[in-house]
């Protein structure tokens, strides 16, 4: 099989692209769309990257420090112990690798634990993950934090929030990039693999030999295990589908005139909550107790 | 199995609901929510049905019928002769049957044939179909033009254009009912069926004993066939998941702030399109020639 690009053997399946491409290809096909994403970022902003240790979060630091003197960012990275050695190993080979400022956040330094229920562990890994990273960003003066989130994703979240009918997310976080809001205490938000899915993001990390995490989470009850093959199905048949249909969500939210969110700074901690008390601090009360 | 909503025996399952319901209270929920449409209709307005002869065209036609009264509606009917003459058949008993004015249009008046390949047949007649029954509706003094969409097939319109990334359709006719524009010799649309299933219009047809054509259109090749049972699939997971992707996706595009249509008046028939020569006077040129 030929690269769809020259005339070199091809290696790698692009399933976005419905195309099989040489390693030369793909890594020029994965690297021009996280530039797409970066592009969008301040120049000289600082980015601080939540790694998980899996293919994506890896993927993700990984390419944007090829790219980072392009735009002159500063980049550096947390891990939330979540308790798996592994995890706490790559993190650690990546960072002796690409030598980035990092730390690895404990959760019962915070007070918290993450509950064994599969279900709801999902819930509280979710809120402890959005606050720590935001709150760390803030402290140390980043300017983003960075994800692995990827287009299978976004497409995931987008096919979602519709079924459910909450325009919440989409109406508010549905973009590569969000700005951040200082006076709120809101780092910003940037996803550097919002054009690429999963598959390659599997395929950089296979590509440049780079550690990662086997460790899951358990995602079995998980709405994303019925959804998301249900989208790939739709991408089988129609390989640019899974783009469009972010790209057009994204568009429609961009069109829509929508009030300004409602953000305040939580009583009890300083930080943003669409209410009174944040979601951590009532979580902290409610399942912490270990301090 | 009891009715979801009393005692007696539930015959009748609605998808959308999650739920067995019994007759009356299967009557109940589907009149109402053609009535959350005919509400939004002015009051006094004349519609114009596109009767296809389908379990869709006819149940919209006798449920609207049973609330003109509420509205003052003038109901009215044409069907597009397909060459089926249990089409015909089924039109005529049902005009016999509700009293209103209807009329069939034959294509070769307008010096139109369908062509054979099932895949231009579908465009073709997609085309002839909006431009008859709105230029008969505005030559008859029809306010609406009233079809049979229902609830899935807005489910498919909105996925399949979501992507395809064409947000056309999605901005300007994403809704169970469209003002008429007089100037521009367009008449408005109503979709009765808009809150209802494919599953609910058969359950309608059925209980009230109503007859209907069989004939099917080929559409073995089409994308609906392949959307369509993947929307089923999400359907039957979560009950009210496509209820809630329709009314998503009307509510982005009803916040979306967006350009107004470009529209013209053909320069050969004088009905409305978005170039010089509207598609129905181009078809006829390049397919057409029997006149």
């Amino acid at each position: 099989m030929r690269c769809a690009y020259c005339n070199k053997e091809a290696e790698i399946y692009v399933e976005n692209l419905g195309s099989w491409v040489c390693e030369e290809h793909f890594e020029r096909y994965f690297l021009k769309r996280v530039d797409r994403v970066l592009r969008r970022v301040r120049r000289g902003s600082s980015l601080l990257f939540g790694i998980s240790g899996g293919k994506d979060s890896i993927a993700a630091i990984h390419s944007t420090d090829l790219l980072k003197e392009k735009y002159g960012f500063r980049i550096g990275a947390v891990m939330i112990d979540t308790g798996s050695d592994e995890c706490l190993r790559v993190f650690n080979e990546l960072k002796d690798m690409l030598g980035f400022e990092g730390e690895v956040l404990s959760l019962r330094d915070w007070g918290i634990e993450i509950p064994r229920d599969p279900k709801l562990a999902c819930f509280v890994c979710g809120v402890v993950n959005r606050y720590l990273l935001n709150r760390y960003a803030v402290e140390r003066g980043y300017d983003y934090v960075a994800t692995g989130h990827n287009l299978d994703d976004m497409a995931y979240f987008g096919l979602n929030n519709l079924i459910k009918h909450s325009l919440d997310y989409l109406l508010y976080q549905y973009d590569s990039v969000t700005e951040p809001v200082p006076e709120l205490r809101m780092a910003g938000k940037v996803k550097p693999l919002f054009w690429l899915s999963d598959s390659d993001s599997l395929s950089y990390v296979k590509l440049k030999g780079l550690p990662r995490c086997s460790t899951k989470c358990p995602d079995g009850l998980d709405k994303q295990a019925i959804i998301k093959p249900i989208l790939y199905e739709i991408r089988k048949k129609w390989p640019p589908s899974l783009v469009n249909f972010v790209s057009s969500i994204r568009e429609l939210v961009r069109m829509a005139e929508h009030p300004q969110r409602k953000v305040n700074l939580c009583e009890r901690c300083g930080y943003p909550t669409s209410g009174k008390i944040c979601a951590f601090c009532r979580l902290k009360e409610s399942i912490g107790g270990l301090r």
